[in-house]
């Protein structure tokens, strides 16, 4: 019989994730918002939507599948090709890094004209990223450097414990890199990914899109996408310090030849405390205000509602955390391209003196095991929230095929239930429960 | 900080389970196989469906609710019958427990004519339940006898540690026992709940039943219906010992005179290792079959396949454990009702000689670090099936004012997500999971 709560094997030492660079010369065709890939002779022709075949992965399982998918004969790819229909995206409704799910399940795109990837591909090595390159290379560049910086950011506060890092790529263009610490002096689990698709959008899913962006071609049976994301989830382990999340990513509707058709922006971020310091609650949504209001003053306020609505737990009448802001489907009719870009980046780079402040005064705290028992409760509901109410959790599990340990990474390490359990009269954990029970306005 | 896992503080001292006495006068309808009450003079009217509307919890959540729900004025009550909308139920698919949830959803029936759960509760007090008592009446009887009887013998298995026993009743009828005990010394968590619920459905619901059930009369605006079920979820501290869950159900619709209209039963019993135990598996297997076989030789292979399907996780490509039985909507068209109910009770009673050996001789096993941390990542597997895939868990969820204490009792106390996790090669983990993705004939 043992007592001692069992400590995780270390994760291998992992190569770090380089810093993407900013490539250097501007695409010919720069001055474009949404980038006109010149003109095939042959475009790939638009394949219908077969929701009852089994999607095939796109990306290879093991190292045999990998050389297994490499070797394949033309023949073959053809009939994969044929055989893989296109990824069932649920939209509408708004998802927390779904985009980062479904790059997983788009089919393998074999056709004798360069698709879309290849051709951005070219044009970021031969002409690299600029200010006014096509802004699905703008972005994938800001959170491949976003990414590097938070890793970055937070290995110094543990550099004994390594980021481990994934990265894969996908035969139809895109892919993504996760970086994730496991059981560290500062973190129980700390997940950051990064994720780029591209695939093609069945009939269903352009008419739901369609009901938020009237840009998009209604009489097309099939569009191209561009989805690129970053997304983090840190649980520390120390119960005064609060878990956060965050989400940015951005979503392009293309025609065949690359020319963009709808795009918008979404994400937000919000932080989770097992035990509420308002000092720390102010100094998190005062950051992102600050972020908000250089944009637009209505944008904290809309944004923050948004987000208490969305992180709440419906049969536990309480939410998930203190919130923080969340949006999603930002497009041309709420501002411009370049300006929607531009509060994003300020979302991203306000990230880091938003929380790692308070994990840094929080995380050397003494503690004992009503409070470590109190987190771990706390970790319960947020694998509740997760599980059951995420609309991008429920929509990556529901992909065939999908990454299903970059969709849980967000889980936290270790959590606990209790029957009946309930807070202490005039306790710190009563204090939070009231707050979760009834949004606070911080800033 | 801390390195020991947390304890659980002791439950309160529970007010332990009485068993329920079987009455020994027969009543005097007890001729028919579904007892039709007296037409009451003024029989309530069928109430539409509201979906729009908020549902009214129909059970006190505090002790000052309770006060004042019966201190209410008949105008009051009134107005509150109004109000409440009917439960909407979400049929035509498996359901696990999710009667037990249901029973808090009902509206509160405040009609001037007796209702039938005052009629059944007259019948029983007067009468007594015997083997010619309508099956509603039987049916409650069996459960609450044979959770008594289960509850005493874990009980046994830990003396010091007491089943804590919250018992609850409905305004509109019927009521539920939840015994549960956490943090024992054979058991992290152990629940035995048994339900009784009458309640009304609304038309979407009734429509849905008739797929299944025929005799459902098609042409109503709402049914009166009672479901009773036994619901158990047992998960031992030992790595050694597996969970085990149970659910055993009787669902029957009626005329507003209480007059059955249809009825069915279902359930089923399945086992979920840690680490696998040939010997265990077959011994679970055979006393489930044997008891199956004693009814009709097809049924085990039936329902062990049923069970199979119903206990996968798609997204982790495996069965949450390896299996057992399931059933639903066994009705007149498969056996008439007393075979039927013969057939659940002899499950019922295959229980305990189907567990209690393998717990018994698993409990005081040595495990180290390795095996509990197998188990809590295990446990964690359980909670995404409970969460994400259990129809029953889902159902109860959504369900406004359910008693989510009760649904998410079958939660295990702690669990455990890695990133990454892969189990050793050649190794007793790699076994199980091998068991797991390929479901196993045992006998």
């Amino acid at each position: 019989m043992i007592a001692a709560t069992p400590r995780l094997q270390r994760a291998p030492k992992a190569i770090f994730l380089t810093s993407s660079r900013r490539y250097p010369l501007p695409l010919p065709s720069a001055q474009a918002r949404c980038y006109a890939a010149p003109k095939s002779s042959t475009p790939p022709k638009p394949r219908p939507y077969e929701p009852e075949k089994p999607l095939v992965s796109a990306r290879p399982k093991t190292s045999q599948d990998a050389t297994r998918l490499a070797n394949l004969p033309k023949q073959e790819e053809a009939k994969q090709s044929v055989k893989a229909p296109y990824i069932r995206i649920a939209v509408g409704v708004v998802f927390i890094g779904s985009i980062i799910y479904s790059m997983f399940t788009s089919p393998l795109q074999l056709t004798e004209a360069p698709s879309i990837a290849d051709r951005d591909s070219i044009s970021k090595r031969e002409s690299g990223v600029t200010e006014k390159s096509p802004m699905r290379l703008r972005m994938e560049a800001l959170i491949k450097e976003k990414q590097s910086e938070i890793v970055a950011a937070l290995q110094e506060l543990d550099p004994a414990n390594k980021f481990r890092t994934d990265t894969w790529s996908r035969p139809a263009g895109g892919g993504g890199t996760s970086c994730v610490q496991q059981d560290g002096n500062v973190f129980e689990k700390a997940g950051v990914n990064t994720s780029i698709v591209y695939g093609t959008l069945p009939r269903p899913a352009i008419e739901k899109m369609r009901v938020n962006h009237k840009a998009i071609d209604p009489d097309v049976d099939s569009l191209e996408f561009f989805a690129a994301g970053l997304s983090l989830v840190l649980h520390p382990q120390n119960p005064n310090a609060p878990t956060v999340h965050l989400n940015y990513r951005y979503f392009e509707t293309m025609d065949n030849d690359g020319k963009c058709n709808a795009w918008w922006f979404g994400g937000g971020t919000d932080l989770t405390p097992t035990y509420l310091y308002d000092e720390d609650a102010i100094h998190f949504h005062k950051s992102i205000k600050d972020a908000c209001d250089k944009h637009d003053r209505g944008y904290y306020p809309r944004f923050k509602q948004w987000c208490d609505k969305y992180f709440y737990i419906p049969h536990r009448q309480e939410s998930r955390g203190i919130g923080g802001i969340f949006f999603d489907d930002l497009d041309g009719q709420e501002k411009d391209q370049e300006q929607l870009f531009s509060f994003v980046k300020d979302c991203l780079s306000s990230f880091l003196p938003g929380y790692l402040p308070i994990v840094t005064r929080r995380k050397d705290m003494p503690f004992g095991e009503r409070e470590k028992q109190w987190q771990q409760l706390r970790r319960g509901r947020y694998v509740e929230f997760n599980l059951v109410n995420d609309r991008g959790t429920s929509f990556g599990l529901n992909t065939p095929s999908a990454r299903v340990e970059s969709i849980l990474m967000s889980l936290p390490l270790t959590a606990r239930w209790m029957y009946m359990h309930e807070a202490e009269k005039g306790s710190r954990e009563e204090r939070i429960l009231g707050v979760l029970k009834q949004p606070v306005e911080w800033v």
